[in-house]
């Protein structure tokens, strides 16, 4: 299924720059984060509004700024796509036109047999590109949201492939450990199944539970409960729409079982004993507690 | 439906005591908020394990404790019925056998329709007992989670009847609005039925979710995101059977209905186009957001 990354790559040089295609909340963080771990090349920050483009230059989530990605690209790069996924494929075309050498391409997509399918079709080599998806964000927005610190304990999965060359890996890999994350390596494919479960599923559940109460009439009443479970539903429709559209397999066959699982629920509570409702909710708790257990862990570490 | 509860009431003389019953992390909180209002009056614990209630008076929450309900009891006293439902019908018995005068009930269960026809069935005058579901709550449990500012902003809604005496409505409102929320007056069923869409539908939510994740194996990978949509999951499975089950029918006609809206979805996502995706999840954020703004001005006010 999948492989925790080793320690014990090569050591890599650090690139001349890293390229940050998109300096919103997760591009602007990548700035900031690298500066924060001491990170001496240039940050250069690309994407297609000056204002945001200037907002992050400001905050220092970034050196220098264009909106020319083309003119952007140079030698011993790193370029991290942290755009929507709706962009990818037009930035890749862009990337495996200017030629530039040794670049090597990363990306924050939340969705990974795509991207790793446009990068195959649209780079004249695919080995310089390494899937990534760092498991952070946030419902906000912009790179005045951006923080130094939102990547670090949280997993990354890499999905590299058999055309991926070591030297990429290795400066992937040098990214996002310098970020303070926790690698994963994944099949794309499963990656976006899992993805489906505990982010895209979640996501589209909190959006479900906002459109109940309000049916409902009873939004007046919502408290703290219904802030939380519902908190991703105030992130970017447009910016969801394209990660549903990009794992709609996926996510239809989550929503499938889990709307069996919520039948299986209202069963228990209206046929079933007390002690297998308690057995139901127990279950969630133990699994829910262990887990955050685990990953406090991690962030110690 | 329901009125807001006017500011315009009878002002009320403070009860000479307040008696919490179940000195948990709600009963503590009332006690503690009591305290931080400056209520002069004694604050009396009350339970079934010591442990429990020592560790409420080392806090702070209340002044004296005890495990013998009808010993503590006296005259012109408000008493808050702050224990997991299930324990509701035994104390209101008890309290309906000892006779005391001038006592009011209030409590704090999540279900209305219950609790007021337990309180008609099994106390001598109904009409001193006034049903109360403070919207505020945390996954922890126990006294040392207890905090004064627990209630403090958050709606609270009252379910009086015909038969409630007004000097027993005064004291529950002098005591709700005393630890800073925001009441409102409702229908028990209409209550019930609410809070079946906003909290009991979400706590059955997040545990499917969670055990989904843990179906898919894929719990390795949740980040942020995971952990709020499923923060309440992480509740007493014994408290939340309770719930459950005391309203059992309500939440049975909320979960069919939500799984016809994740059918819809699903729908959506695999036959419908982008615009009609984008204005699914754009329904949710504005109704979200617009929430969260009024919720903020309810806290500041």
């Amino acid at each position: 299924m999948s492989n925790a990354a080793t320690q014990h790559e090569a050591p890599v040089r650090e690139p001349a720059a890293v390229v940050i295609v998109g300096t919103g909340l997760l591009g602007g963080s990548i700035g900031l984060a690298l500066r924060a771990a001491g990170y001496r090349g240039r940050r250069i920050g690309v994407g297609r509004r000056m204002s945001t483009l200037d907002t992050a230059r400001e905050r220092g989530c970034v050196d220098q700024v264009t909106t020319d990605l083309t003119a952007a690209l140079g030698e011993n790069q790193l370029v991290v796509l942290a755009t929507p996924l709706g962009q990818f494929a037009a930035l890749l075309e862009n990337i495996g036109r200017c030629g530039a050498k040794n670049v090597v391409v990363t990306d924050v997509g939340s969705t990974k047999a795509r991207v790793c399918a446009d990068a195959q079709r649209l780079l004249p080599d695919a080995g310089v590109f390494v899937g990534a998806h760092p498991m952070a964000g946030s419902e906000q927005e912009g790179p005045v949201h951006a923080r130094a610190d939102l990547f670090h304990g949280r997993p990354c999965i890499l999905t590299p492939t058999a055309a991926t060359h070591p030297q990429a890996l290795a400066a992937v890999t040098w990214l996002w450990t310098t970020l303070g994350m926790h690698l994963l390596r994944m099949d794309p494919t499963e990656h976006d199944r899992q993805a489906a479960a505990i982010s895209h599923l979640p996501h589209a559940v909190a959006v479900v539970l906002v459109n109940m109460a309000r049916e409902a009439g009873a939004m007046r009443i919502a408290s703290s409960g219904f802030r939380d479970t519902t908190r991703v539903a105030s992130g970017s429709p447009d910016v969801w729409a394209d990660i549903f559209e990009s794992n709609r397999a996926a996510v239809a066959d989550a929503l499938a079982r889990y709307g069996e699982m919520i039948e299986h629920f209202r069963a228990v509570l209206t046929h079933g004993g007390r002690n297998e409702l308690v057995a139901l909710l127990e279950q969630a708790r133990q699994q829910r507690d262990a887990w955050c257990e685990a990953a406090a862990g991690d962030n110690d570490g």
